[in-house]
């Protein structure tokens, strides 16, 4: 039986205890969070709603430590601080920070004993992983990503901030001629404009100057200016009723070439169509925690990603079995 | 440098080598085949055509041996016999019978000290990670694996072996609607009949009686019986004009619920379209080859497959690079 501790209980928190109850292998053991644990109701019956700070009193109950946290401002410490205690697993997705946040990971990890994975989830996670496959088996040839249809929580919460809007949900939809032309094998140049569009929905205070917002909206640098967006009013009652899910997804593919002289062209395609961006990420990560036990049995500490983990180590099957059934 | 062998020098003998011209951390060393070297000629200057009875003059020379021969009759005993010697990959791909193959190079490569890995290529091979991947990460759910449109040679050689048929080239066809139902998330029950259709083109002798033939193709058990089959007659100028490719590829793809009542569907779909099914067979089996090394640097002996490969071992690339680019 794995043991589990949730770190932090939001979308991904829910996620990861939803998770749990499809994995007869795994076990929750105890939610920590920073709010008042009497204010937090959980799911699961039975289970300890533990404050924060009283997490070091859980060493030796716990296998893993699930850190459920945001990418921004939490991780960035509490992974390492919670790898001085235990084996942890995050879902850092700053993609340019990966390296830094790598090296202080590994650095506790080392010191204390124990086993990091950091960055699970879809991407960074199966995404980095298909890039990863694809290139190797394909060193001539170039890979392309591309996002969506999906919420992305980043580019609503920078829609909120605009003054006069009272909530908004931000799609993210890749272009399907940018991906007909990805999949014909031509490896296209594409800008950032040709391979995504961003739609908007608003919602605005009552008599709030609607010609404005839409103009702060499109010409927000880094999220939305080099992009075509489209931005929609609508009521609160129609955000609720029709944008209130987290769906994503998304696609890797990579076209290379091999023979002689290049004169066969291949395509290597992985996609994500979800319904909850949160419970995929929570799925990922559950899979991954079993590996960090198991590397953990095995003798290996300190900070690792999905790039280290032998995939036989996801699945709670044994290997005669996954020879015999899968490969 | 990886110094590679090749044994047996076919369709995948030469995928291999030009797969070797496209990773400059390898380097052929040379090829070995059961026929006169005299009458080989292989397409890369300065290498070494030995004869396989003299492969045992090579250990220490090279690196991994890539076996590029059948699975029926040639792999079963040819891999547990080279890996008596040197680290050995192949692609044997008789599903059935994978247990026993594992049990038999295991048992020789850990007698010698040597690194095996078998079944590399895409299916078994990339097809089978995407298969265990989706599976540990959505264990509620289902997955389908569908082949084509491509070239099938046993199908193809099925068909030559009838009285009256010169040559002929089979095809393997997804059927859209099924590939639609599986991607809608219902989890469709499909009989192999509602999953892939087959097309024939045959040149038969002259005079032949076409209508026997046909027969004995869609009837043939196995084989043809359980798909709906069509068959075209074809000359053998059409044939060598329009069917001289060995294309293939298909779709894994796994449908699976999450959430407390399952009520979340996401889809994971990996797809291959490939011009030269050998030649991206080889690619992978290359890339597997340098993971085999650097398993055998670790110290891991032994049979291993896909399943046990950390994936950044697949990359001629530096971790720190892979983490910073790929993650």
């Amino acid at each position: 039986m794995i043991r589990i501790g949730i770190y932090g209980y939001g979308n991904l928190g829910r996620g990861i205890e939803s998770a749990i109850r499809q994995n007869p292998d795994t076990e929750l053991v105890a939610v920590f969070t920073r709010r008042d644990p009497k204010t937090v109701t959980i799911r699961t019956e039975g289970v300890t709603v533990a404050h924060a700070d009283t997490v070091t009193d859980y060493v030796g109950k716990i296998d893993v430590m699930i850190l459920c946290g945001g990418s921004a401002t939490d991780l960035p410490t509490q992974t390492p601080a919670l790898a001085a205690h235990f084996n942890v697993i995050d879902s850092f997705d700053t993609h340019a920070k990966i390296p830094a946040h790598f090296e202080a990971v590994d650095r506790a990890a080392k010191q204390a004993g124990t086993t990091a994975l950091i960055s699970a989830g879809w991407d960074p996670g199966m995404f980095s992983l298909n890039r990863l496959y694809a290139s190797a088996i394909l060193p001539d040839g170039k890979d392309y990503t591309f996002w969506g249809k999906g919420v992305s929580q980043g580019h609503s919460d920078a829609i909120r901030r605009i003054d006069g809007v009272l909530d908004a949900r931000q799609y993210t939809i890749p272009i399907d001629s940018a991906l007909d032309a990805v999949r014909s094998g031509s490896a296209p140049a594409l800008t950032t404009r040709e391979k995504h569009t961003r739609e908007c929905f608003v919602v605005a205070e009552e008599g709030a100057d609607l010609a404005r917002i839409e103009n702060e909206i499109k010409t927000m640098p880094n999220y939305f200016a080099d992009y075509d967006t489209t931005v929609h009013f609508i009521t609160m009652e129609e955000l609720r009723r029709d944008h209130s899910g987290i769906p994503h997804g998304g696609f890797v593919i990579r076209s290379g070439k091999t023979g002689l002289s290049g004169e066969h062209t291949h395509i290597i395609e992985y996609s994500l169509k979800l319904d909850s961006n949160p419970e995929f990420t929570a799925s990922v990560i559950l899979a991954y925690a079993r590996a960090v036990c198991r590397m953990h049995e095995k003798g290996i500490v300190g900070c690792t990603t999905v790039f280290d983990v032998p995939p036989a180590y996801l699945s709670a099957k044994p290997y005669s079995e996954l020879i015999a059934t899968m490969l």
